[in-house]
């Protein structure tokens, strides 16, 4: 198996233990899958997961696609070369308790190709962030804990820095460079190199990707029987209102796919299932709700 | 009272009236003023209104701005000159009921001045839309012709082109070109001209500025009143989420304010209240949310 199967082999396995960990933790709802092709090449497996008794809405989806490079690519990317491939896994969590962190990870290969179909450059990217409505410091430490004990098994230089691409990344530049939520680890453009050979790369994003399940699935468990009121669900939906603006109005990946003519239902199942958007809402002082609010806006250490 | 003050006095007057107009109609909810500076020059009076009888959230802003010309602006705006002065009015209306229609409308003129402070160019633009949940015939066509026949008062072209331009416009280009709405009039980069001088633009922009509430305050009167259920108002929230994604990944101002440090909270008053964002939904065949689709995605002539 060359590289580029392996990493479709990873992708695929990964789209279905992460279903089968989220459906487990559900115990109602069931992943419904929309296969569909692209035109220009390759296609995708979309997972939605909606109304269950954790998960409001959610979808755990992959692509495989490949293409001529085009024009606007040239451009948008950056990148030269006659034909690209890329292959990933994007999933987005909503869950219905405001005490339960929302997830996003996504776990990507690139590859370009010149005219006689020989790979003349590969890079990786991914990562995982939790957006939590209440902060529960624990849950905090034991997501950043766990990527950062991941990391540290590859290189002790990861973590710092793909923490801060992370810290640096999910931003909302049009509040006061408001994050949406505490972050994670976020890499991308990593190559190959002298240190760190296309095998480390490719089990890098193994590690992580599978590390999602026991990141998120704990802190799920501990929470999603808490009891929560009608202004918990209210600032809730006032935070996933950033969720939208974030992913609307700066996510590179979710505005290049609308751009291009990507598969508008698959890219937007990141958006949330109900959201509020009030003027100038702001948390009452010395509340937990100011408090994560002030987390989103001073990213801190966690371990 | 030169160009500028005059046109100014007109912004202020009309944001009164309008505001009136709503707060008459709404018959509980008042709007509340919050008045802003900009460092670099002017400012603003948001005047925002929620929870009403009638309009779940609303803003009325105005703005008066100034400055030197950018690099920015130069590149952005495709604009030359020393300085630059701007002043219009925006509203946007989102109302409880899902059988009265959502509307925005936007009146504003831009001057450029060379380093003696002289204009070297000035122009108008505006226009009024419509976003109905539910189609009433009687409704559009009352919109679209109270506007047609204030162009026809000034000139035969203008309505026919002025439609196009707003059905050009307001349109999700990542939803097969799905309008968000049923359209109205929209124009800009109106110059004074031999055939029309700049007395004829402003006096075009303050009655179309007026007709606003000959235009939609008859059918919120008509349908204010209407019994509606879940249903309705689960459909109202969908559509609604088409209205944050032309708002937040099309639309021109909005990206252009939330770009260069404008007031975000000015210019995100024109998201709607709640929203929702489901999975590929889809209205059933032959109902009258299937029908209104229809019509976003394929605009017709109203009069």
């Amino acid at each position: 198996m060359n590289i580029k199967e392996e990493w479709i082999q990873f992708i695929h396995d990964l789209q279905n233990d992460i279903c089968g960990a989220l459906e487990n933790c559900d115990g109602k709802a069931k992943f419904i899958e929309d296969e569909w092709e692209r035109p220009e090449g390759g296609g995708g497996k979309t997972r939605v997961i909606a109304n269950g008794d954790v998960v409001e809405k959610g979808g755990v989806n992959t692509s495989v696609v490949f293409g001529d490079v085009t024009n606007e690519m040239r451009r948008q990317l950056k990148i030269d070369g006659a034909k690209w491939f890329a292959c990933g896994l994007s999933l987005v969590i909503h869950p219905l308790n405001p005490f339960v962190p929302t997830v996003h990870c996504n776990y990507r290969m690139f590859e370009l190709y010149n005219e006689n179909d020989e790979v003349i450059d590969r890079w990786f990217g991914g990562g995982t962030d939790l957006t939590p409505y209440y902060l529960f410091e624990e849950d905090a430490k034991h997501f950043h804990q766990t990527y950062k004990s991941v990391c540290d098994d590859f290189d002790e230089h990861f973590y710092p820095s793909f923490k801060k691409h992370c810290d640096d990344y999910f931003v909302n530049h049009h509040r006061n460079d408001e994050r949406r939520g505490i972050g994670g680890i976020f890499y991308d453009y990593q190559r190959a190199s002298a240190e760190h050979d296309v095998k480390f790369w490719m089990n890098f994003a193994r590690v992580c990707g599978y590390t999602f399940i026991d990141a998120y699935i704990p802190i799920v468990e501990k929470r999603k029987h808490m009891q929560y009121n009608d202004a918990h669900k209210h600032w809730q939906e006032i935070r996933r209102g950033r969720y939208v603006e974030f992913n609307l109005v700066h996510d590179r990946g979710t505005l290049f796919g609308l751009k291009t003519n990507g598969r508008t239902e698959s890219i937007l199942m990141s958006l949330p299932p109900t959201v509020r958007f009030e003027y100038n809402y702001q948390p009452k002082f010395n509340t937990p709700e100011a408090d994560l609010l002030n987390l989103c806006l001073h990213p801190k250490d966690w371990v």
